[in-house]
């Protein structure tokens, strides 16, 4: 393995912000009542105010403050390495990179937007926050920046998780933070769905609209979100610029950037940074290529509409690509994928063509992370070994046309929670999932029927 | 936090030898059954050439050969990191170092002898290797180097750990290690042991004799250890001589290192670097202090005799700080610190009065990793909050006394799968358990009469 490092000097000083070089503005994000376009006030009663603003911010550059870049030197900057015992497995010319979020505290790449979030929150006074959670990859990481800034977390977390990740709850207990099983009897949307169905498993959607609304109904407390908006896609293209510039150290370029996307942020903060505007270089930049569960295809098989990012309709309509937000997917491991919409600035270039994607099973998804796992020695979450099954296809592809190919994959965490996964796996005791067609549509058929400008793949 | 790197190229180029530098040469070994100093010949059964050359030598500076330091890569060289904002919480003046060795694959600084173990062995044609585990770190680590080697690997796991830490077990099986109860019916030992108990948790000691007994059935096999010895003591170097590098270049030099001891690997690995000679430095070096739990108090409570690192006594006679190879210790949490004996170097070094030691109680130790993990973020393995805990108490004499004093201690391993642990602690279930001197000395009565000489504190 080669490991390609930077020094702490290298934290970038500035976050990449991706709207300012879309091919064609974002779509408003529309209010979730009246239909009309989101204004930042409209979102004032919810989160903070310099979220409000990188929200809609489309300057290009934004200044990270330098506490937040102390606190990012915990882990940060993380490495880049090249993957050199699994091309020689794969019998492949190409050359395979990752960029590894797994030193994180919490474990993965969430906390580079739970550490500005907060910071933001501590600044503007806010004591408390609530969010959602699945695997508890996101949870954990508001819990450990909530016990570095003094602020109080509470964290709805999908029953089902809840129950079968004790030990990411306990980490969340560690930091000091609340932690309560949704469907919950603390707020109307989860007695709703209790009374629907009192073993409820809960669903990503309905944890949030949880969290959203005991956020709404206390003035102390604001809501926070790990992914899909536009603010924490920004705070995670981290990822993305230094390994731009530890590529550059090892004197490479990549043809390909693969990564999981489950809201998106993890890919996003990997991959856009290479269309920022780049004068050493022509062309048209690396193929992005976007990974996801066949299990809850959303870019593959969903729709682009306006849709909720939550099953109670609490929260604003995002232009997305959609299953709908009643969506409920099978019980995959890969529970950070579990989100039945993705980015709006992914899904705008997923539009655009700019972006690319591939879905896959969950039993290709483990054989891979095992591969990994005894060539190149880490353990990684199912989530990212997503990234992984697509960067290795890829590989396979130039090994077949001998092409020498540069592939670039991010590994948003490691798997060190999910091994009861990797236990069912190498039993054989772990499902697929196929989603029938009717299955897909009966989902879709509940979204909005309101209809951004630009779609290209239809639905 | 302040975070101290080193580049790849600042790999130690050769493991120290402490063996070089003692006051007075160590005591010989002693053969089990003759009670005859052990020669290398004695021990070709058991262990490969290079680790037997590498335990008698006494040569100050031993290469680690280019494919080794390839695969330190991975995680090396490891962060040293300044704890400001624990030293903040503390109020204290003294600066607050660790060295963080929980970026390996295996989560721990046990990788740094897995993989040279495994490489001597793969270039000696050992096929498949036994070994024992209790928290199941040093397992983890071997079966992470196995699969980089191709050796099969077979771990005896304390039972009571195999139960109770199901993903120890799963993160060996994951890298393709086999995994087997101690006691078993696989051994002599091991049915000796289900005879008198048919449900017995088992011991390091146990599972040590077991996985002796396997390696000496089978012509294909060698037997590793994790600690105690010479040449594991010897692996651990890597990580003091990172630290004195990476203190260098924060201008600081410790006045007193603090490391967890179990085996001793650790701490030595850590400490004993501190002992070579240095032309830039006069005087003694720093106070080392090593923190044992107070529910197996070797050092603090044990006696410098000869005992045998197994319970069955296949194990040589070493010359070590023992409470006796039947002692049981108490079910802490903190796995790899049940140990009775303690590696010859470190008990010669404490028989010298050149090493301190300490000894804390459970819940102390697991406040502090509380506090650690709110302050400074991560949450570690029960095994290394004992050193946290004895440089926290150096911190607050510092308070008393208003002198500036630099602590290093060591982090040996992160604590993703202690949760349980964690848990059971913020509930207020977490047990101390205070040995009286009865039950110590009941043990100490089965240590052979056999003395080294150089014996100070009695006992």
């Amino acid at each position: 393995m080669k490991k390609f490092l930077l020094n702490e000097n290298e934290i970038p000083s500035h976050w990449y912000n991706v709207l300012a070089d879309l091919p064609t503005p974002l779509a408003p994000y529309l209010h979730p009542l009246t239909g009309a376009p989101l204004t930042p006030a409209d979102l004032e009663p919810l989160l903070g105010r310099e979220v409000i603003e990188q929200e809609f911010s489309t300057q290009r550059w934004i200044e990270i403050p330098h506490e937040v870049r102390d606190i990012y030197r915990m882990w940060r900057p993380s490495p880049l390495c090249r993957a050199e015992r699994l091309e020689r497995a794969l019998d492949t010319p190409a050359r395979i990179y990752f960029k590894y979020e797994g030193t994180s505290p919490a474990g993965s790449h969430k906390a580079n937007t739970a550490v500005p979030q907060l910071h933001y929150a501590a600044r503007e006074g806010v004591g408390r926050v609530t969010t959602e959670t699945g695997a508890g990859q996101w949870g954990s990481a508001l819990a450990f920046a909530g016990a570095l800034f003094g602020i109080e977390v509470a964290v709805y977390m999908v029953k089902a998780s809840y129950e079968h990740k004790p030990y990411r709850r306990s980490l969340m207990h560690t930091w000091g933070a609340t932690v309560t099983a949704s469907p919950s009897a603390l707020t109307r949307a989860g007695r709703r769905a209790l009374e629907a169905d009192p073993d409820s498993p809960g669903s990503l959607g309905l944890a949030i609209s949880e969290a959203v609304e005991d956020a709404l109904g206390r003035p102390d407390t604001k809501f926070t979100l790990g992914s899909v908006m536009n603010h924490v896609v920004l705070h995670q293209s981290v990822i993305g610029l230094e390994a731009k510039r530890q590529l550059e150290i090892a004197e490479d370029y990549p043809d390909v950037v693969v990564g999981c996307v489950g809201g998106g942020s993890n890919f996003s903060g990997l991959a856009f940074p290479f269309l920022a505007p780049d004068p050493a270089r022509n062309g048209p930049g690396p193929r992005l290529v976007a990974a996801e569960p066949a299990a809850c295809p959303t870019l593959t098989r969903g729709r682009f509409g306006y849709d909720h990012p939550d099953t109670a309709g609490l929260g604003p309509l995002l232009p997305m690509r959609s299953l709908g937000s009643a969506f409920m997917p099978p019980p995959i491991h890969a529970g950070g994928l579990r989100f039945h919409g993705d980015a709006p600035a992914l899904c705008h270039l997923y539009e655009n063509g700019r972006v690319q994607a591939r879905a896959f099973e969950q039993n290709e998804v483990f054989a891979e992370a095992v591969r990994f796992a005894r060539t190149e020695g880490f353990v990684m979450a199912p989530e990212s070994a997503h990234a992984l099954k697509g960067a290795v296809e890829e590989a396979l592809v130039a090994r077949e046309t001998g092409q020498v190919q540069t592939i670039l994959f991010g590994l948003s965490g490691h798997g060190h929670f999910d091994l009861a996964a990797f236990d069912a796996f190498l039993a054989g005791r772990l499902e697929d999932y196929a989603l029938s067609d009717e299955q897909i549509n009966a989902s879709l058929s509940t979204m909005p029927a309101l209809r951004p400008a630009g779609g290209r793949h239809g639905g």
